[in-house]
């Protein structure tokens, strides 16, 4: 970790900013100092051992700006320390990856001399959240000011004001000539090689750089089935034999490229630290609530709130609201394909340009109706998931992405489905497969980057426009480096751009039979995507906290989940092309049949392949075992240690006492 | 552990006889004393530390016994450090699981006083040969007297001399008074009742009480079927709209029991300590060759196999063989229904008392033929693993277990299948399913228990004609007592046991809405199994060594995939059924097309049953987090201790130096 910027706390200690707090700008002051007290006390007393200071507010601004806005940093040593409990696991003297210790710090492989560099920056604002996110109460029975924001021992006192809403925010501050260099060679040069994942994860932490990493597999992994469908499409190639042929290739490819997947998440993972890291004990998320009690793991004290409740909120009242809405979201649909016939109706009986206009009034309307569900459907599964009462954010975002993914899947395929299955009309499936897939990516990238780009852009400069200093060109006073990104859109996770890659693969995956080319199109995408997103994280964000992760979560889940069902769709496009039919003249039922028991057989085959395929690769499970070995080795040899050790001391404190015992 | 009969070693030492060696008859001299030798040698000198004595030869037997047997003892102290080697999982004081510890072993809930019955012979048993096991060679060439017979440092003595041929067997001897006891609760009372679970894990060890815990479990669950079945048979339903309920209540009824089991234990295991148990580095199994390296995780020397060659040699050569078998299998089937028509042809031609006789043939010859089949494919199945060359005893086990279970699967429903899906034949469905059920219940059984036992009896009566002493009504002399046990058949593991069980589930699940008494029949022939299974752990085998098992490993997933199965060949069983064509009069393509959707939901609907379910119940999982926790707080609290322990050394060093130092 090395940075240019220092400042002074109160008593005078220089250090580098690295975590920058807002308070609400009508804080009452002794809050404030109450609050800054516990953050610098020692350990011992409870606190943290945590440098802060004020961000001074600077004079020349014109705007009235929040003076409440701090930052914090650490000695060197507490963050050694801080490394050791957050659990860091780093590349030890003999190429294995261990759990870092304090004690043992000189034997890890990047810890040169004083250890310049062996913690970056991004794990360095990770330890400083986590110990302030454990600080805790202790005989405060609430916030001094605030008589309403009770305490209790081993409450998490920012939780608690950040629930209360007097804690605006945490965040981590930007590192400009870090962000210059990673943004170099991660998008500013347009050239052809793999991203910078090792500097993309010291920056923006694993769960970023796992984002990016499934990206770029991703991307690689479709070229194959591109390729594939060229030829398809440019030659118009109409027999279904190979049709079938490519259909197949499909199927068997996606599984391997999920299985394949596994196995490069963790050996990024094995490399990165993250995959034999032990987890530490999760914290309930802020949010959580309910009627004081013991936690029956740790003993301590904390809301407790009952499961059978919660299972009860979740199957009586979420479950059935989702599957109120996904039945409404049909009935929309349904709608909307009448208003397409009534309008097709109405321009064959009276063709004028006015009908023909008409012709897009229905698509318009569904689109509008589709987005406005889209976003009342996110509010209300936000409110539900948090309403079931979450002890754990892991838990409480699985249940999220569960239901945003359900809709949006019905949302999005609901339609291809009707038209493939109900209709029948492969060249409409074609097409509108072709539509959705190109304008939802641009208007996707567009809105997701581009736009808060020019929005964040234009607001960078009118403020500046009196200093003319504009962002990033020169070097910044803190004050005004801190609230500039204080003011940035704060980015909110991995789930959007997740989700979007979740949908494509959906259209590659699930109609491939019928449109060979949507590979090429999602691969043209991800090329543009990984551009788009890397502007989005180093110039239109907040930077994030860095999240430890060893995989994609349930990501993994979703992505095998759409595999399954495109082994379904696809064997029964097949079976529905005329081309099939024309093999069974006098049988449908056998057609069916046939089609079916391929479709058995391919599902049984799929599940067989990711049963044999092994989701650590070998050279990193003896790795593993290797580790884990020397662990039980040396427990062996404790015992003998132990027993020799109390001998030892024994004959210490008998020469000690000058009564030398000889029996 | 607690035993009357006690024998000395050569030293003079009294111990109780755990664990017996047999060596070939004309072993030499050299290599037996050098064995014993290796196995008192203490530990620091690379041995095992356990007692050893020869077993006298009962001087008035008539016969020639082999003098070559040896009984195998330890010290208290040495069973104790063994448990703490071997890891065992004990209760601790507060109630949590913990891996023993000899320093620790006061805080132990059963340790009482100086530790008697801490341990059951079980254990003491099982950690007698995990230290015979990882009896090392050290600089020994070769066995002394055997030239021929390699070792190198590091070698397994034992498992040397086992392949080698000149060490016959390795067993542990029963305990009269436990046996007698444990018998006398477990099946010489007919009641209904619970099996005495913890007593039968204290005697047979983990993988015997998981088998008759499932078992119990099994029959258990059954009975709500059998009970739903009874009404069907009495009042012969033929109503398929009943069949229908009862189908569907039997699908989701087998995935809720599978997974319900998959808790139960978890939850046995917990209790017994193998749930949390840390598994140690597993050693080569015997059998395991290669050229000597270096293991990749120990860096010991051992043989080593290339992964690539045993892959190949999997999927070259053991892939194609089974596939041939299983058509081979499927050939003799359809040569069988060929004479079926034949013999019936003949019979309607001439109906003479001959022919109706020749009815009767080709079930015979495909009886003989199927039983000669399984017992040659059984030994091929053997010779292919065994020269695949797993590494580990439980790779060598799953594979077997994967060879053998496809093949019986085919054996056994391959009938029922054509019977069923092309010949459609209904009645002779529930014909064939009723005959094949019953027959083979009852063949298993007396070939599997009681012929044993009857031969086991009559060879024991035989030897002790002379002595007039039958065994178990009085105390025999130790030496008569060991020779006795080492005669007796060797149990090969659970392995027959649970196929057994898995075919009975086949018979259940798999045909359960057109024969619903299925049921009844496999719930009343579990009741008698447990019976004589029980009759045939105690009575006719050899005690087996206990194995720590955590749950009933490969098998859940086999019963879990027969459920699957069972999912669309229900589907398909009623979807042929008259009653339900009869809903489609005019379209069989539509009641197919209905039959599959119902078919994709009811395994949608398994696949989230079972993701829904907690393999672990929420008691235990918060009992392990509890202890992971408490781990994980004593490793922070360590760095603390650390610091502090050195500085008090420091000032222990100098005060016995007498030079104080203040600065």
């Amino acid at each position: 970790m090395k940075k240019s910027v220092s400042v002074s706390d109160s008593d005078g200690h220089a250090f580098t900013p690295l975590v920058a707090i807002e308070l609400a700008e009508d804080v009452k002051e002794e809050a404030v100092t109450w609050l800054l007290d516990r953050i610098k006390d020692k350990q011992q007393q409870g606190g943290t051992d945590l440098l802060v200071d004020q961000v001074p507010l600077e004079t020349q601004s014109d705007q009235k700006g929040n003076p409440n806005v701090f930052v914090v940093g650490a000695t060197w040593l507490r963050l050694l320390q801080g490394a050791e409990e957050v659990g860091l696991v780093k590349e030890f003297s003999d190429g294995s990856m261990r759990g870092f210790t304090y004690a043992n710090k000189e034997n890890f492989k990047s810890f040169q001399g004083d250890g310049d560099g062996f913690l970056s920056t991004a794990e360095c604002q990770y330890i400083i959240k986590h110990e302030l996110d454990t600080l805790r109460a202790r005989e405060e029975t609430h916030v001094p000011g605030y008589a309403q924001m009770k305490l209790y021992p081993g409450k998490s006192i920012i939780r608690r004001m950040q629930s209360k809403g007097i804690l605006l925010q945490i965040f981590p501050l930007h590192v400009k000539e870090d962000l210059k260099r990673l943004s170099l060679s991660w998008y500013q040069k347009v050239k052809l090689s793999y991203q910078p994942l090792d500097d993309i994860r010291q920056y923006f932490g694993e769960s970023m750089a796992l984002y990016f990493g499934f990206l770029e597999y991703f991307t690689i992994a479709l070229v194959p089935m591109a390729f594939f469908g060229i030829p398809y499409y440019l030659f118009d190639w109409e027999s279904y034999d190979k049709y079938v042929l490519f259909a197949i290739f499909n199927l068997v490819w996606s599984t391997v490229i999920l299985e394949v997947w596994k196995r490069r998440s963790a050996s990024l993972a094995y490399g990165w630290g993250t995959l034999s890291r032990k987890k530490a004990f999760e914290e309930p998320r802020p949010g959580f609530h309910g009627a004081l009690g013991l936690n029956p793991v740790t003993g301590r004290e904390e809301p407790v709130f009952p499961y059978a409740k919660r299972h009860l909120r979740m199957y009586l009242v979420s479950v059935p609201f989702v599957l109120f809405c996904l039945y409404l979201s049909l009935h929309v649909m349904m709608v909307y394909f009448e208003m397409e016939v009534w309008a097709l109706w109405l321009h064959r009986e009276e063709p004028t340009i006015w009908t023909s206009l008409l012709l897009y009034v229905p698509s318009i309307i569904y689109a509008v109706v589709i987005e406005v569900m889209n976003r009342l459907y996110r509010y209300a599964a936000e409110f539900l998931t948090e309403w079931e009462n979450h002890r754990l954010e892991s838990s409480y975002q699985n249940h999220l992405v569960l239901k945003v993914l359900v809709f949006n899947f019905l949302n999005c395929f609901a339609s291809l489905f009707y038209i493939a299955f109900v209709m029948q009309d492969i060249v409409l499936l074609r097409q509108s497969l072709a539509t959705l897939l190109i304008t939802s990516q641009i208007l996707n990238q567009i809105m997701e980057a581009f736009l808060p780009y020019w929005l964040q852009k234009r607001r960078n400069k009118k403020v500046h426009k009196r200093n003319q200093r504009i962002m990033g060109e020169k070097e910044l006073p803190l004050g005004e480096q801190v609230r500039l990104e204080a003011d940035m859109y704060t980015y909110l996770g991995t789930f959007d751009d997740y989700l979007e890659l979740f949908l494509l693969f959906g259209y590659v995956s699930l109609f491939s039979c019928v449109y060979p080319l949507a590979a090429v199109l999602v691969v043209l995408n991800n090329v543009t995507e990984v551009y788009s997103d890397a502007l989005k994280m180093c110039k239109v964000f907040k930077r994030p906290f860095s999240e430890p992760a060893a995989d994609i979560g349930v990501w993994q889940l979703a992505f095998e989940t759409m595999s399954v069902i495109s082994v379904v769709t696809n064997c029964a496009l097949i079976g529905m092309s005329p081309h099939m039919k024309a093999y069974f003249p006098e049988s449908e039922t056998q057609l069916i049949l046939v089609v079916v028991a391929v479709e058995h057989v391919l599902l049984a085959f799929k599940f067989f392949l990711a049963f044999v395929i092994p989701d650590i690769p070998k050279q990193i499970q003896i790795k593993l075992a290797r580790l884990e070995f020397q662990s039980l080795e040396a427990l062996k040899k404790r015992l003998d240690y132990l027993i020799c050790e109390k001998s030892v001391r024994q004959k210490m404190l008998e020469a000690a006492a000058g009564t030398p015992n000889k029996s």
